[in-house]
This record gives C-alpha cells, sequence and structure tokens, in this order.
C-alpha cells in the first residue's frame, strides 16, 4: 500500500512539476509578447492555457482518489491538501499570462506599452520571469529559503505596480485612453501574478515546514488601489 | 465514528454558510459604498473581510483533520474537498468586495462614478446583489437549479462589463484619468466577483451531482480585454 501510495504521490509532484514549467513558459513568452510585439509568442500563450486547465483538472482528480483510497495523514496529508491549493494557483496564473497575451495580440503590430512606459513594464516583466524562476526551483527541491523570497521580494512588484498608477494619471504624458486602460489593467494583471506567487510559496513552506504563514495577520496590499 | 464524522462535517457545512452570508453582506455594502458614498458601510466592509478571511483558515483546518481522523468517500469525500475550494472562493470575493469599498472610501464624500455611468454600475451592483442572494440560498439547500442560474446568468454581468469599457473610452463622456482608471478597475472587480460566484456554484453542481462542470471545455470569457 505505502509503495503504491508513494508512487502516485510522485505522480501528483510531477504533474505539479509540469505545470510551473508550463506557467514559467507563460510568464516568459507572455513579456516577450507585451514588450517584443512577438505575436507568435502571444498566440503560444494563449493556446498553450488549455494545457494548464487540463494540468489542474488532472490533479485534483488524482488527490480526490489518493484521499479516498489511501488516507494519508501528517506529512503526505500536507502534501496532498497543498497539493490541490497550488494547482489551483497555478491555474490561475495561466489564466492572468493569457491576459497579458492576449492584450499584446489586440495591439500587434503596436505594443500596448507606450514608449515612455517600456521601462517601467520591463522591469515588471524581469521581476515576473525572476520569480518563474524561483516557482520551479522551490517545487522541485522543495525549498523553503526560495519560498521565502518570493514572499519577501513582492513588495517591489507592489511598488513597480504602484509607479503604473501614477504614470497614467501623469497629465504631462498624453496617451490615449485605450493607453490608460491597458497600462492599469497589465499592472494589475502583472501585480496579480506576483501575489499569486506568493500564494504558492505559502503553500510550498506548509509541506516543508507544517506551518501556514497565510495565517500571519496580513492582506494583499498590493492588490490596494489607493 | 459516523456519528462523529457528521457532526464535523455540519461545523463545516455551517461555517461555509456563516461565509456565504458574510460575503453577501460584503457585496450588499460595497454596492451602497459605491454608489451611494455610504463611507461608513466602505468601513463595514473593509474590517469584515478579517473575519472571512478567519473562516476560511478553520474551514481548510476543519477539512484537513477530517481527511486525516475520518478518511471520507464518495459523496462526503467530494463535499470536504469541495468545501476547501468554495471557502478559498469564498474569501477571494471578500477581497474584492474589499477593493470595491476602498475605491469609495478613498473618494469620499465623492463617488469614484461620475454621474454619467451610475445607471451602468447601478445596473451591476443590482445584478451582483442577487447573485449574493442567489449564492447563499444554493448553499444552505445545496441546489443545482440555482447554481445553474449562477452559472448561465454571468453573461449578462459580462455584457455589462464589456460597456464599463465601451464607457471609458468615449471620448464624449469628459472624464478624469483618475476616473477612468477607477471606472476600469471597478468594472474588473464586479466582473471578478461574479466569475467567483459561477466558481462556487460549479463547487456546488459538484457535491449535488459528482459532476464537475468545470471540466467542459470553457473559458473565463468574461475576464478578456479585447
Amino acid at each position: 500500500m505505502r509503495v503504491i501510495f508513494n508512487e502516485e504521490l510522485k505522480a501528483v509532484a510531477d504533474d505539479l512539476d509540469q505545470m510551473a514549467q508550463d506557467v514559467h513558459k507563460a510568464i516568459n513568452l507572455a513579456g516577450d509578447a507585451l514588450m517584443d510585439s512577438d505575436v507568435e509568442a502571444a498566440q503560444t500563450v494563449i493556446d498553450g492555457d488549455i494545457e494548464i486547465d487540463a494540468l489542474e483538472s488532472s490533479i485534483i482528480d488524482q488527490c480526490v482518489r489518493l484521499l479516498a483510497k489511501q488516507n494519508p495523514v501528517a506529512t503526505d496529508l500536507r502534501v496532498v491538501v497543498a497539493s490541490m491549493r497550488l494547482a489551483t494557483t497555478f491555474e490561475r496564473m495561466g489564466d492572468l499570462a493569457r491576459h497579458i497575451a492576449e492584450s499584446a495580440r489586440r495591439a500587434y503590430p503596436a505594443s500596448p506599452i507606450p514608449a515612455e512606459a517600456q521601462e517601467l513594464f520591463g522591469k515588471m516583466k524581469d521581476f515576473l520571469n525572476m520569480t518563474a524562476d524561483r516557482l520551479v526551483n522551490m517545487l522541485m527541491d522543495r525549498d523553503a529559503n526560495i519560498a521565502e523570497k518570493v514572499i519577501v521580494d513582492d513588495d517591489v512588484l507592489d511598488a513597480l505596480h504602484h509607479q503604473t498608477f501614477e504614470f497614467a494619471l501623469d497629465e504631462n504624458w498624453k496617451g490615449t485612453r485605450q493607453q490608460i486602460i491597458d497600462i492599469v489593467l497589465l499592472g494589475r494583471f502583472m501585480e496579480r501574478l506576483g501575489d499569486h506567487a506568493v500564494s504558492a510559496a505559502r503553500r510550498v513552506v506548509y509541506i516543508v515546514s507544517g506551518f501556514d504563514p497565510t495565517k500571519l495577520p496580513q492582506r494583499d496590499e498590493g492588490t490596494d488601489i489607493d
């Protein structure tokens, strides 16, 4: 029984690693689509989201079967519960990467990001690519130290997100309404990607330590708009 | 053993009903805060979000204990897994209601919604109040018919959300940049509330029927911005 359980748990872990890699790729390509008007990259993200959705479904099904047949306890149970929640978080990250890609595709051959905001959005893109690398590594190695970095560094992205509002409000910049809308929504999609990465990191801390850092008093400050 | 299990499952169901009622109240009050510049309502939503967050944590803890000690199978297992996922969905709805309330508080004593957009946002508010009523009732009665209505009717909210972009893009309306930003973000928060209500409805269908309607090919079309 125990052997089967570990095999089945390993299959879930492999699918989660695959999801993290798919999300990693989606974030990288969505950033390219946005900043380089790479419409092929945009289409790859949009088409690839179906695979991410299917992996979420598959992981939850596997976890429900594991719970029914194997009655895991202690650490194994924590892993199963956290895996279901991680799958849902990654699925949502895939949606957000898709929204960014759709915005780039709509604006093609132009970029939805005006020249004056390219540097700011470039920083957000670079930050999210770093976060995507960390997500894959923290999950592969069950590394709570990397997870901790994802949680702590999210403030950097929140500060960049705040700057997107300052940019959009600055009357010295003569943008169109569509550009204002794109900046606000793309900024929010990117900031939400960071929030979900933080959620994922918290689940990994929970798996490794049994301690759920979401129980600390906190708010998702980054999503506040005032 | 069985008696204890049912008692513990009932405690989870009671907490979920409480969460649905709290979210119902948050949606109602956030709508009042937004449309009537009711800053007390806004503050109640903002302060009350902590209780919603705490209920999510409590429900997940109870479900993990149930899984560890009682090894539920079949319908009971479905209920436990769906309850965890419902709690997470409701927690997110509380966040979104809080974002709307924060926006109203920031703009007070003015409204973040300009006079010309009051009718449109009033329709979205009314729709979400109806959805909030349905959420409470579908959960109380495990009523898949109400859940079905929530899923089907979401198109109405998506169409209203689409109109918020048309409004923001219309050069005949002489709004400030802050008003454009508020309209876009508030429209999105409200549309996302509808999406989460659909997710919750799908979980209830899964509890009642064992069939997961999320497996049908579908996208969260409403969140697309093009």
